[in-house]
């Protein structure tokens, strides 16, 4: 008999390392996970972690341990480019990486190599008992002939790379992080679909350098007569330099761009300035080019993430972010399916999702690294049009700070109904808004988007208003949340858990829900202000008392304002597990804000008995 | 021969456990550290770290460590009290516990146990090779009849607890940090004053409870018919309570005060609410009274700190605080005498500085335990002055927080010439004002206070105004600390040190310059800005072009003006190694600001050639 899984993952970078990360999150799935290299990646690679990425590892509680490294931030970029009169460089312009119409606690890219990246996934998988088993591959698959009535309708055959030891195991699901020659595609038979024929050749080079180039702590482009080149501060007096590289028709790149190659062609870009290496940690090159998988999926069986599915230049620091996210789209699905909450038809949404968002990442970076690699010099004429480049960096910045991502409408995600004028607003398709409030029990300032962790819980926020104003709403919204015909009363638990360990989750495992009043915290008392239903969740009672956190048009807003709801009667917002908001709706009535959660999740949970399995937490 | 050390520490608690980890920080110290206990503390003790000395352990690079726990975190109090009509307990008020006028980063308590605080610092010890020689104590000293002659001038005399081994050992300094029981304070026959002979007891406990006393989460005091209790939330779901107790004349407070006792004495004191303990940690119980040692010293070669100098309520949540403050003042001081850079009699400036500060403390700590401490019930009268409690306890959060502490005027210290008016100004003897500024080279908001490690060297911060304005001070300030006659000449480095170790301290081991312009960051160029000299603190230049971070009467200012320095003009301001500012000087004439740094300087470090002692480092 083949050894059972709820997953095959093929692939230990960042995306399935996340996958892995977030699936251990949500229940106790036994997941087997591969990689045919010997060992984890040491150095180099991926190193850009966007703010929206930052969030989600947050949520994760990995955080913490990312910012142990002391990891590169770039708050700043500055552009450079040709002296106008005569030979050298000269900086031209500066820009925040994060302008302050982000609306982010992390308003910079953290920069830190892949090895470490690696490393925080590894322990963390460690700790909860999963290891990567090293210099093993995908041989092929095939579906069990009874097809979905098999509890694990995938059989996966698995080879040694070495190709001296064989292994067959059957899986409920099949992930491919194989990266952009990824074998799970290839057996999908999945097409790549070009974006742009047009190749640049780039080199990279990190260590530590002696330069005197004043800019060299901050991110810059450089658009030089010599060609173009990036740096890339990465911490600990690291530093990442892009190369432009000019080989000959058909040349390998890394066979062409030697160490000594890189830097004297980094010297000549940055002239009159010279960079020096102290030290060299790692260097490669490649040909950019932007790829998309033609499909993500086989089935909603087979899944393909990351590099798999979309290739791009690094230069936007995307990828990782991209894969990761593309990982942690899928985790809560896979997991909702699995627990029966969510029918499985909407695993179809993964695609639809990210998909749609790497299109729209393909067709700026397109652009973008197009823009960025100058052509052949003529006669030492610098032919970049640098202006332009600065304009598409600018308009872009809420695409790469990764808050600009919009899922489309779909079942779990309703189209607003509301037209507020506010930039603030919640969106739906868009992660939540941050909010800073304070916590009613304790008297903690709190980021409100943080307050529940990943766990597979749709995340239900009651901004109720002026606590006189909203009281009958807020009873009988409890009243009929727990009505018989309600799916909230279907899905509880027979024994509320109101311990600390079930601070999340007392009534049901797929909800929690916080409420959010706009008055000062000490005339807040949670017993006697709520009924019974909602002081269960005194752990997520919060004062809507101070102003927001960042500066520009939002400062000195409360939260009700910034999330588009009137300060006195509130308003509801459904975010999903992933922190996108699902739908919002309005509190002036209970039992229609009641009738209107109800639509919501009876439209996504199992419709049929076939569709159900056993819930297994 | 017996073996020979640097230091000898006696007490392995938080007090002795933060010198050894500020003496590891400033050279390679051989430091001999015994401990009386089998073991470290496990749990429960001091749990209270104010937000002073959460600057001090994040300058150290603990509060990571520390933070990674999760611990309580206090940011308000809530005052309840008998209810005037009939039984029971009414909140009657509350209070943060950092009000909006103290400048700090950390407006808060923080609350975890001694066990995790001593496992910290070992674990830091450890990794710089240090372990406590445990089941050891101190059994007399006597000084090498060369006396300071002599490079070990202490002979002292250690016996296991079990009396079965004997150890000889010579050191340059010993440290008691051995408790209120002090034995290091005992040999020096030491007497402790006591400030009140009134005698309170009471009693702790630490664990997890179930309640529905609403504010269980928050820190309270509670003044009640049936007597006095204090709440402490400790973070993840733990809460302390301490009980007033009232055994029998003579009675011991520990054999009196058994757990069921504590709880029934909780439960009638918050009545009608209950308490409910499901698993307890730990408990105590003990008389309060305030004690302070006569002397700290003896002939500055053996000091004690910590409790065995000050004793007091811990209601405040000071002693430890107190305590880690009285290694960190004294750590530096050593370190810069053996380094030959302070005169030895500079030294008595530790028990001139602490001790008063502890006289202070244990002024405030005797009316506070007191109004606190109810007495016995009188026909369930209670007769606790609950509103001056509250008073006394909002007039004195400036000082509790730690922030209030003041150094007297010394040669460390001098008198501020100035007169502003602005409550958040730079005062001598105080510790720096909290400031924001952008790093120069990499644009990264920074806290300017947390920018120097705690190293050893001074911090000497030039608020350089307008750039224009001060360009040619700057200059003669340059090239007078040049000058031949310069102090700093005479204590600078052969090989001036520009790589990225080396910039804290590029010339010198004993100072640090900081530079922080009032301009916005993309204007100031370094290499065409400044003289070479402060060129090589490049990653110490900084614009100050943010609001300062804090609400209140503090925002929107910069940071030349929260400082008391005119923003065209500036000012220099001398920081001692501990963070608490020694002198403040004017910028408008270069070579007078460098003279003055000359005199500051020439009357802290060595006279005569006895003095010095030839530089480890």
């Amino acid at each position: 008999m083949a050894e059972c899984y709820d997953i095959v993952i093929v692939g230990a970078g960042p995306v399935g390392l996340m996958l892995s990360a977030c699936l251990l999150r949500l229940g106790p799935y036994k997941i087997k996970h591969i990689d045919q290299r010997p060992g984890p990646t040491e150095t180099g690679r991926a190193s850009g972690i966007q703010g929206r990425t930052l969030d989600v590892l947050q949520n994760l509680d990995l955080k913490r341990a990312i910012m142990s490294y002391n990891p590169g931030r770039i708050y700043e970029v500055a552009f450079w480019d040709a002296c106008k009169d005569g030979p050298g460089i000269q900086r031209t312009g500066t820009a925040k990486s994060y302008p302050d119409y982000i609306d982010t606690r992390h308003p910079f890219s953290t920069i830190i190599h892949q090895g470490r990246i690696e490393k925080v996934f590894l322990d963390d998988l460690r700790e909860r008992g999963v290891e990567i088993e090293r210099t093993w591959t995908i041989a092929g698959f095939r579906k069990d002939p009874c097809g979905e009535d098999s509890d694990h309708p995938l059989v996966v055959d698995l080879v040694s790379v070495d190709g001296t030891k064989r292994s067959t195991v059957r899986t409920k699901y099949l992930f491919g992080a194989d990266g952009a020659r990824s074998r799970v595609r290839d057996l999908l038979r999945v097409p790549m679909l070009s974006k742009d024929p047009t190749v640049h050749v780039w080199s990279v080079i990190d260590g530590v350098v002696k330069s005197d180039f004043p800019d060299i702590q901050i991110k810059c482009t450089v658009h030089s007569s010599k060609g173009s080149a990036m740096i890339i501060p990465h911490g600990n007096n690291r530093v990442r330099i892009y190369v432009q590289l000019f080989p000959k028709n058909g040349q390998e790149p890394l066979a062409f761009a030697t160490v000594p190659k890189i830097q004297q062609a980094a010297n000549e870009i940055l002239a009159p300035y010279t960079v020096d290496w102290v030290m060299v940690e790692w260097h490669s090159a490649y040909r950019i080019g932007q790829g998309l998988a033609a499909r993500y999926s086989l089935d909603e069986r087979v899944f393909i993430g990351g590099d798999a599915c979309h290739t791009h230049s690094p230069k936007a620091g995307q990828g990782m972010n991209y894969g990761f996210l593309d990982a942690h789209n899928l985790a809560w699905k896979l997991h909702l399916v699995e627990a029966g909450f969510l029918r499985r038809s909407l695993l179809k949404t993964y695609e639809g999702e990210r998909k749609l968002v790497a299109a729209k990442l393909i067709e700026f970076d397109a652009t973008y690294a197009n823009l960025f690699s100058s052509h052949q010099p003529v006669n030492g004429n610098n032919v970049a049009p640098s202006s332009e480049f600065v304009q598409v960096f600018k308009q872009n910045s809420l695409l790469t700070s990764g808050y600009g991502v919009e899922y489309p409408v779909n079942s779990l995600t309703w189209p607003s109904t509301a037209s507020s004028t506010n930039t603030t607003a919640l969106r739906p398709g868009h992660s939540l808004p941050t909010a800073t409030v304070t916590r009613v029990i304790d008297a903690h300032p709190v980021y409100l988007e943080q307050e529940i962790p990943f766990n597979g819980s749709y995340r239900i926020y009651i901004f109720a208003g002026k606590p006189i104003t909203t009281s009958k709403a807020i009873l009988d919204l409890a009243d009929h949340l727990q009505a018989k015909s309600s799916i909230f009363r279907r899905y509880q638990r027979k024994d509320i858990d109101t311990s600390y360990d079930g601070r999340h989750n007392p009534h049901f495992p797929f909800f929690t829900f916080s409420v959010v009043f706009h008055a000062p915290r000490s005339t807040i008392e949670i017993q006697e202000r709520l009924p019974y239903f909602f002081t269960c969740y005194r752990h997520h009672v919060y004062a809507d008392d101070r102003g927001s956190s960042r500066g520009g048009e939002t400062a000195e807003r409360n939260a009700h304002l910034k999330m588009g709801f009137d300060a006195e009667t509130g308003g509801i917002v459904v975010v999903r597990p992933d922190g996108y908001v699902g739908c919002i709706l309005e509190l002036t009535d209970g039992r229609a804000s009641a009738s209107a959660l109800n639509k919501y999740f009876e439209a996504i949970v199992p419709l049929t008995e076939h569709d159900v399995v056993a819930p297994k937490l």
